[in-house]
């Protein structure tokens, strides 16, 4: 006999869910008790919505993610989180216990209850692609099934509510009427691709811009690719940062309006062809509406369509377009000279205070192919613009839904999922005050994270667009969080030599996490910050 | 002029709302300007759902309190927390910023959106009396008379969404067609108050249970003065902890089925009339439904009705039912013997290990008139049924909802609504890791709460139900959190003598926070907590 727990378990665990992220409660504990029991493994987080970023980290380094929350108190903790999943395109499973459906009939008013039972699903169902509540034994193994089918295809969270009391209930099979998969129209892709191929042989200058999607959807291999066949140059977005090699010759850098780099912007916007694969138009991509793109040069391959000018072609997978357009491509004959890694020249000068600009070319040269850069909100990120990764290695954030506190909680998720990988996390002082605290579970489990916390006493992009003493916070010895749970190295670096020595000294600690606490001038801001502040001031 | 920010910064004002939690962001930034120019403060928090504990705790203490976020990020962060104060009735205002009403208007991608610009405001339908979106200057004053009076009437949390663009137009007074407040029906009252006083006239042992209602409503004074007339003893609900005076002679304790001590639960369901004031009957209240009440031998005024036995009498409020039964009752001859408050004999005995049994009862004589207990969720909760807090003093608590990660921030909000009293904060070491480090802010503002933090390494609460790995915790030294931000200074205590040295030097400082960790067996637990394990165990 299979129960609904053990069905659910062995589902995830075929998708590769191999840990589970969360907090027990006792609407959920029944089911604690029977992951206990199975091959997949549950880390404790300190808190709910922290849970809910690691298994957004998770899931975009392995596929799918999964967290496990109790109801009301546990589950509406991480709406946020969720929600933010859902923007980006992570496909996280939030499992939440519940009052058993005997106890649910007679409508009682039991602890941790807000309003009819229904309400927290009805919440879900506006951040997930899929919200059902496990209700009745005998279809629970298809409503599993139908959600994580769901969960597969469009690429978002999906939300399970299991009762207590049906935990440990024998479930029914049911024949897999599997749902095949969606196709691409085979003419439609034909003449897309002919049009595109003809619109490629005639342009003096094409770039490409990767987005968002060529991640969600396992196609960067398939993007080096076709870049190996096509010899042209490549953009990203800032959401699909590192989604092209960025160490590749062809590479250009992020393009993102005023934020990008003078020369990513200039490549971009003289080019009289854009091919724009799996990119969404979106503000921050569109540097808060500061990007100068020509829809007359566009073909863009995203959403299941390609449109290319003002006409569109439907039903396209980005994968078979892909494909086909890198069978039919002829080279170009040169790439442009590509500028050099942006590097920082003397470093460290001895006593030179840090700045934001000189630190993101100092980490350049520290980065490893076995690192992943987990960045949150804030000018971490678009300093981050400047960084390049190496081949393989990953660029998270939270770049489009841009929530504060994503960093260090999905940094975990993403170490768990691939234990070969150390984390490089770049924070601010605001966002870590959020969640830093999570750290706790690193030294916990072992894992060496090194996180570079961004300490300007305050909410700086905010300070750009209108300044006020809401922007500041309470000061914090960010470095000295060892003291409050460990083992961990915190270092303090004001100067260039500081950090130097902190960096070295971090990069050895392999078996804990090292917190570099990075003391940055009130008005400090990187390159990409400064472009954007007048912009965002004008939007206010 | 009138704006519309400024209309509800002074509508907020005359409800006695003088400071207002919160973390900025670009949708709302230029409300936080204008909070900046009215007479109320923003205090800022680390984190979004700390701001909205912290607003509860200040609604608590004052009748209203209101926290500002923006979209999405912020709004979402919330949502667990005021999801709290809907189901403990308390009314707390939700201000979110948003992308402004003509920037909607196109549908946008932009940043910290994750669905239809609806969807925010229709999952604070689900958690508030009322949710209404500003985006129409005309009406919007009365769109905000309209929900401040709800907030007010039904005593739960309101949201008002503000859209960017809308925060500086001019706004529009609208005749006040003021609602009449709901009224007794006179007949309903007359009847329902006979029967009442008749009943009581032919009881042997009658005996007044009161509940949260009473503090909700506004009726502690009410309440000591119908006491001071009949001579009836009082038991109170652990939701309604604190509503009758703790040290009151004729105070019998918490009544909470299995859980209460054993003198309360013999008075209780010994007695052969029950008059309950202001009861809810949630599970919590009921022990989990270990309470034996008999409703043939019940009298309940609640929820605007009064319940005698089987038969209703409806549209009754408390007040007027209290004030009618007052001006009637005949003083009963004396009240029986109290037993005198548990205290620890014999504190400290020098190297004796501490308990969470001997904790409260030392803690019952430090308790002082100016004192507010706020508890978390867990066995401090529990065991705070054995604490008497002084007259005019107060209990706080998420004790229906139970969320965990309540009382550092509720603690925060209800110190500055009143800053007479000091805060004594009682914590458990999982709930401490969720919202603890929001004591950062109580060192920022120089208030001096007294934090003991319940350290037995995991969730108590859990391990009496259903024990395994997942209910362990990382091990923090909370004591030393001070390291990491201050002024705060930070005590161990194993044994009662370190206990009382902690305790005395906290008392003595009064201009930054103390913490002090008791460091507790892996298996104690207050008394409350080992009558309830068996019955827990039972539901799960």
């Amino acid at each position: 006999m299979t129960t609904i727990a053990q069905y659910l378990l062995s589902r995830l665990h075929d998708l590769g869910v191999d840990h589970i992220f969360g907090v027990p409660g006792d609407y959920v504990l029944r089911f604690f008790g029977e992951i206990s029991k199975s091959p997949i493994r549950h880390i404790g987080t300190t808190r709910e919505d922290t849970a809910a970023f690691a298994a957004d980290g998770y899931a975009r380094s392995k596929g799918a993610g999964a967290l496990v929350v109790t109801y009301g108190v546990g589950a509406l903790n991480v709406v946020n989180a969720v929600a933010g999943a859902y923007a980006e395109s992570s496909p996280v499973i939030v499992i939440s216990g519940a009052p058993g459906v005997r106890e649910q009939r007679e409508d009682p008013l039991i602890h941790h209850r807000f309003g009819p039972f229904s309400f927290q699903r009805e919440i879900f169902e506006r951040i997930t692609c899929s919200a059902v509540a496990l209700d009745d034994p005998l279809i629970a193994f298809r409503q599993i099934d139908r959600t994580l089918s769901t969960m597969r295809e469009a690429c978002k969270p999906v939300y399970i509510e299991l009762p207590r009391d049906i935990v440990t209930r024998k479930g029914y099979p049911i024949p897999s009427g599997q749902d095949a998969p969606l196709q691409s129209d085979p003419e439609t892709l034909e003449e897309a691709v002919a049009e595109t191929q003809a619109l490629l042989g005639d342009a003096a200058s094409p770039v490409v811009i990767a987005g968002v999607e060529v991640h969600r959807q396992g196609q960067q291999d398939a993007l080096i690719n076709f870049i190996s066949h096509s010899h042209l140059p490549v953009a990203a977005t800032l959401t699909g940062k590192s989604v092209f090699a960025e160490r590749h010759p062809a590479y250009l850098g992020i393009y993102e309006g005023a934020m990008s780099s003078e020369y990513a912007r200039y490549m971009v916007e003289q080019s009289d062809l854009l091919l724009m694969l799996g990119v969404t138009l979106n503000d921050v991509d569109l540097g808060i509406y500061t990007a100068r793109l020509d829809p007359r040069r566009m073909v863009r391959a995203a959403q299941g369509e390609v449109v290319i000018r003002h006409h569109r072609y439907p039903h396209i997978r980005l994968a078979d377009f892909l494909a086909a357009l890198t069978a039919r491509i002829s080279p170009r004959v040169a790439l442009p000279d590509i500028p050099a890694l942006p590097e920082a020249e003397g470093f460290p000068a001895s006593s030179r205070p840090m700045t934001v600009e000189r630190l993101m070319q100092r980490l350049n040269t520290a980065l490893t192919p076995d690192m992943v850069v987990v960045s949150d909100t804030g000018d971490c990120l678009f300093a981050a613009i400047e960084l390049r990764v190496h081949e393989k290695a990953e660029f998270l954030a939270s770049a489009f839904y841009t929530t504060m506190g994503f960093a260090v909680p999905a940094a975990l998720g993403a170490q768990i999922a691939r234990p070969d990988r150390r984390a490089l996390i770049l924070v601010g002082d605001g966002a870590f005050q959020m969640t830093g605290c999570e750290l706790s579970t690193f030294s916990r489990l072992g894992l060496a994270p090194i996180v570079v916390v961004f300490n300007n006493k305050g909410y700086s992009t905010e300070r750009f667009i209108l300044d006020g003493p809401f922007n500041d916070i309470a000061s914090w010895r960010y470095y000295r969080i060892g003291e409050l749970f460990g083992p961990l190295a915190g270092y303090r670096a004001a100067t260039e030599e500081e950090f130097e020595t902190a960096l070295l000294s971090a990069l050895k600690q392999t078996d804990q996490p090292s917190v570099i606490e990075v003391i940055l001038a009130r008005d400090d801001a990187s390159p990409a910050m400064r472009r954007l502040a007048e912009h965002l001031r004008a939007k206010l």
